[in-house]
């Protein structure tokens, strides 16, 4: 089962070509076979003890939406209070979400005792499930890519209101909510290198051989 | 900037022939090219805020592996008490690591302090960093079955090992130890899957439309 070099260029395009999309979503539904290949694909991300602990939550009510928008809001404008100065105002010109104009959201969840209390893999490292859901969730962002959809992750929302605009169950934690849609163009650099927010590092400092 | 059909399937392939590799390692080097190729794919993972949090340690030093080795001995003998009776018996029984017999090994690491205290997307989710990280982990992986070589994420370890041996600064945080090589074989199925420790979910029950 190898894979060919036409292959491999092809899955190097994708990593590369793949963007964090938060604006210029088209308002074009996602066909549910299409949706569904990229979460198959997700559910075949790497998990820790073969645990699979995530849940996805495909949120289109425009309802909820507006909820999460809401708590968007909120999160946004207390981190908005963080920066000073000129990096406030930039802060506050960037657009960093897509949830009522994205086709459709996606919520990421794990499931920390999907498969009983001890799980192979997870003794010594208790975060490895939170870290396989983190997997399913750029498998998704990759397929998605793969199928010329964009997705955003939105982090700058509390966990709480996730969890009860989509009634997520106590034990249940929510990783990310991600919004999902086909887009008119995706962008040529990330959208922080391009606002001049944060410049790409080059790799070299950041590998070490044998020692740190 | 659009991903052909032809390509999408590659990009799908690599997903699903993706494993957690820990034995069939042959003894073949990785040309730096190679290894090169796939840790610049892993610098292009999504950050939060464009952080790049990052960095990769590349282990090839016998000496130094075997301490991770010993380290792993270790932990892996104080997981085997957590379980019983057959179970024990059959853990006791996988092969979880392939640190010595693997071509090299690639510490990831998160540093949490890379662009100063306040983070675009990190002040309602201080964890993005981390999970930041583990999109560059999960993208070693992908790009490395695209090379055909196999990956292992060795989670059976104490961070402390890793920073004692790798001599990781205080503020820096290890996510993963991968070993990595190509192999004689990728398992059909995953490794845990075959050896009927768990088996895979259906998919259906982790799908929720609107909410939980």
């Amino acid at each position: 089962m190898n894979i060919s070099d036409t292959e491999r260029n092809a899955i190097y395009r994708n990593i590369y070509l793949r963007r964090d999309v938060r604006s210029d979503f088209k308002p074009d539904t996602i066909p549910d076979d299409v949706l569904m290949r990229i979460l198959e694909a997700a559910h075949h991300a790497p998990s820790v003890g073969f645990m699979q602990p995530w849940d996805f939550i495909v949120v289109k009510s425009t309802e909820i939406r507006s909820r999460i928008k809401d708590g968007f809001e909120q999160a946004n404008h207390e981190a908005a209070q963080l920066f000073t100065g000129e990096r406030r105002e930039k802060y506050e010109s960037l657009k960093l979400e897509g949830i009522m104009e994205s086709a459709l959201g996606v919520c990421v969840t794990c499931d920390r005792q999907r498969t009983g209390k001890v799980v192979l893999g997870k003794t010594a490292n208790p975060e490895m499930d939170i870290y396989s859901t983190v997997c399913a969730v750029h498998t998704i962002w990759l397929a998605a890519r793969a199928e010329n959809i964009g997705v955003g992750w939105v982090s700058i929302i509390h966990n709480e209101v996730l969890r009860e605009a989509l009634h997520i169950p106590e034990h249940i934690v929510p990783i990310a909510y991600l919004c999902m849609g086909y887009t008119t163009k995706f962008s040529e650099t990330p959208e922080l290198e391009k606002k001049r927010w944060q410049s790409r590092l080059p790799l070299e400092p950041l590998l070490h051989y044998d020692k740190w």
